[in-house]
């Protein structure tokens, strides 16, 4: 596979590298903030999931900081801020790692600057509270949840992702079929930025103001405290559920999401053979059938059965979701999102994937038409979730690969029947699709916070440093 | 108006009276259950709010039970059914009296059996609770919210209606923008019901198994308990959002229900000049606009104040929810489902209404459409809520009445366009449109349970006594 598969290169091509000199000189003004520079570390701290693709595999070797800074709170990072931009050293902060496009991977070097220590939970309050962008969002479950209140939506890495890098990097997640998209109005109340303006400040951006800079890859601001909407909690219970037929599954999926009575927080659906991969769950994953997970609230099992029953499904596995401070069993939703693909990448590193949305209100014609047209080449696994008002999906499918001349294929093949493909074989922002960025916003913000184009460059296409 | 508006007479026709010698056997084999017989107060307990229908009016005119029962207990209940069924006595069973179609009317004496002193909560427990059918949809609330739940839908009769009443006669309510309708599966987890066999029984019915008895205004089954799914209580803010315009409100109520990020509870348009008629609200009226009645979740509200700016919006009105114990303040949902007809009719009773169901993904343009077509004849009052997956809304229109013909007129437009119209003026339950009904399940649930055809005669036209 070649590097041409992806959409759009870099246009600002790779960016100066800042010179040893100014790295010696940065690291004496660090004073007692503590950071790494032994460059097995910094070249391990420096990825993340991108190895996913093998596209973005090859494209990232190699990329790595000069050095991984931790501040301990925020007056550090203004700190850093400050001495970086002074001597217009690029800052790419890290949380927990999690991401899938290489965001958090340094392209020009420089600072990473590893956020995990500031996370604190700073308050919570019936339906709301607020972190520390480094908090790790099972920590937030499990400081949270005893106050009757949860997370709205989490990415299938809770366990290790952090607040700042969700809001960062991610779109939707479990918890989505019931709360929507990240980028819908009211899914982030507010977050805290340190920009990098010659003298760096902190800049709160409030309700719709925060489309400036969510899901902008660290681009125009360093995240430092994020304000989120919770949702109450309920006691959930995780199934599988064993379908013969790929569709009857589908529609099963469709309905439960539909469902007002039914309160659910995940709904997956994965077709054979990808639960072959699935080890641990063997025993509740019948050969040759498609599955759909879900999580769904304690007194809502009732209809949750009659509506399995009607739908000709069976329950191969029923239980309390585990825990978040059980580190004992893992939880279903390891299995949903994107850790599905990571289950078939630990054992089949030659398959890789695809991101698509499809069209609220003709996603199921549109997942039997491809299910129909491509069969096991692309083995979906779909999520549903609330989108535009609808209960519709979106498909991250494990594709087996051939050539990339077969891939480009598959993925007009897509486009041309209405299926958005959000590529998840590059690094800029740009090119995830044209829904997922926020119009002129960032770029707008940008402008203000990040002058001389110093945060996570590379990433946003957009920008044109000033001449 | 003459009552041949009424899509169907009763076809069985009148259905014969007990005779007088049955009432005073009863009355004897009563024992010491309370019973009243004093006919000015068994005429007065005998009405509900039909008489929102000038047709519902004249054709019940001096419809009465012979006696009102009281009973304590099931036991009770289970004493009267026995008593009853031996002199093939009718029973009507009463909660808050609260429904619009005299639902609870009388229509061939007998006994109405008023269940409002059976009202425990007899357990709550988290997302769930089960409760007597007398039980005050308020008092439930009362009990239940300081456990952290409350009734995911309520009527706007909250403070009179009981939940045994709510489930034989009610659809939807405050809260079912969130959790769709009453018939949807998973709104009622269970019903119990005394039959009037031979030897009457208290029967189960389980998740499914409620369609038989749902909304079937007593015909097949006296409710003495019901169990309800809950929902977690939020702190909630009502509002009232003014705007130049009708169809800018109508888009804003869409988006609002839409709004996965931002979590309401009732969302209801009311077109201009159905306000002019909320006197207590004036102040908050102003001359000429449609407004918008909300309730939102505290933690909710900035984003909900993004959206009305968004939408050209004003917030006339902002405040808490008034405590369900606190009688000094008049709720606004006492001004939206039913009660906005109320309203009305307080102030001129030459008006009357309509309901009408618009299909989800097409409410918009029809209720454009009938907008433009009726203007003021025709006053839109839009209660937004989840059908089959989306959200829509049903209408509650206040009709300025001229002729029988331009009303029947009126109808059959809205017919020939695609909304359905819920025959307000009509007693029987098949005539409030086909998905009211649920299919042969309550016909069968009535051969079962009634074999006599003694409970609420003359309001299931399927029924045929056994010849």
């Amino acid at each position: 596979m070649t590097s041409n598969l992806a959409t759009a290169q870099d246009p600002t091509g790779s960016p100066p590298r800042p010179s040893p000199a100014a790295i010696v000189a940065l690291k004496a003004a660090l004073g007692d903030i503590p950071f790494v520079d032994d460059p097995a570390v910094v070249r391990l701290r420096s990825r993340d999931f991108f190895w996913y693709s093998p596209i973005l595999k090859e494209e990232l070797r190699g990329k790595a900081a000069d050095l991984v800074v931790m501040p301990r709170h925020e007056a550090d990072i203004l700190h850093v801020a400050r001495e970086c931009t002074a001597r217009r050293i690029p800052i790419v902060v890290r949380g927990g790692g999690t991401g899938n496009y290489g965001q958090m991977v340094p392209l020009a070097g420089g600072v990473l600057l590893d956020v995990s220590g500031i996370n604190r939970v700073l308050w919570l309050k019936p339906g709301l509270g607020r972190f520390e962008a480094g908090a790790k969002l099972i920590d937030i479950d499990i400081t949270a949840v005893p106050t009757g209140w949860e997370l709205r939506m989490h990415p299938s890495t809770k366990r290790t992702a952090t607040i700042g890098g969700f809001v960062a990097g991610g779109a939707a997640g479990v918890g989505s079929i019931r709360y929507g998209q990240l980028r819908d109005r009211g899914s982030v109340a507010a977050l805290r930025l340190v920009t990098m303006e010659d003298t760096p400040r902190a800049i709160e951006l409030r309700g719709d103001e925060v489309r400036s800079a969510l899901h902008a890859y660290g681009t125009n601001g360093i995240i430092t405290e994020v304000e989120m909407p919770l949702a109450p909690t309920w006691p959930w219970t995780e199934a599988i559920i064993a379908f013969d037929d790929f569709m009857t599954a589908a529609r099963f999926a469709q309905a439960l999401g539909e469902s007002a009575g039914i309160v659910s927080k995940l709904v997956t659906l994965i077709a054979w053979p990808i639960p072959s991969y699935f080890k641990p769950l063997r025993e509740f994953l019948p050969d040759g059938r498609t599955i759909v997970i879900a999580m769904i609230a304690v007194p809502s099992l009732e209809p949750f059965h009659s509506l399995v029953k009607e739908s000709a499904g069976t329950i191969t596995l029923e239980r309390p979701t585990p825990a978040d401070d059980d580190p004992s069993v893992i939880p279903l939703y390891e299995y949903t999102w994107n850790h599905s693909t990571l289950q078939v990448l630990k054992i089949d590193r030659t398959v890789t994937y695809l991101q698509s949305i499809f069209v609220p209100g003709r996603n199921l014609e549109q997942v039997e038409h491809m299910y129909g047209k491509f069969g096991d080449e692309v083995m979906l696994h779909c999520e549903f979730q609330r989108r535009q008002g609808r209960v519709s999906c979106s498909a991250l499918q494990v594709v087996r690969f051939s050539t990339a001349e077969r891939l480009r294929e598959i993925i007009r093949y897509h486009e041309e029947n209405g299926v958005r493909i959000s590529n998840p074989h590059t690094y800029i922002l740009e090119d995830k699709g044209p829904k997922i960025v926020d119009g002129d916003h960032q770029l707008a913000f940008k402008h203000l916070a990040d002058p001389y184009g110093l945060m996570n460059p590379g990433k946003m296409s957009r920008w044109v440093p000033a001449p």
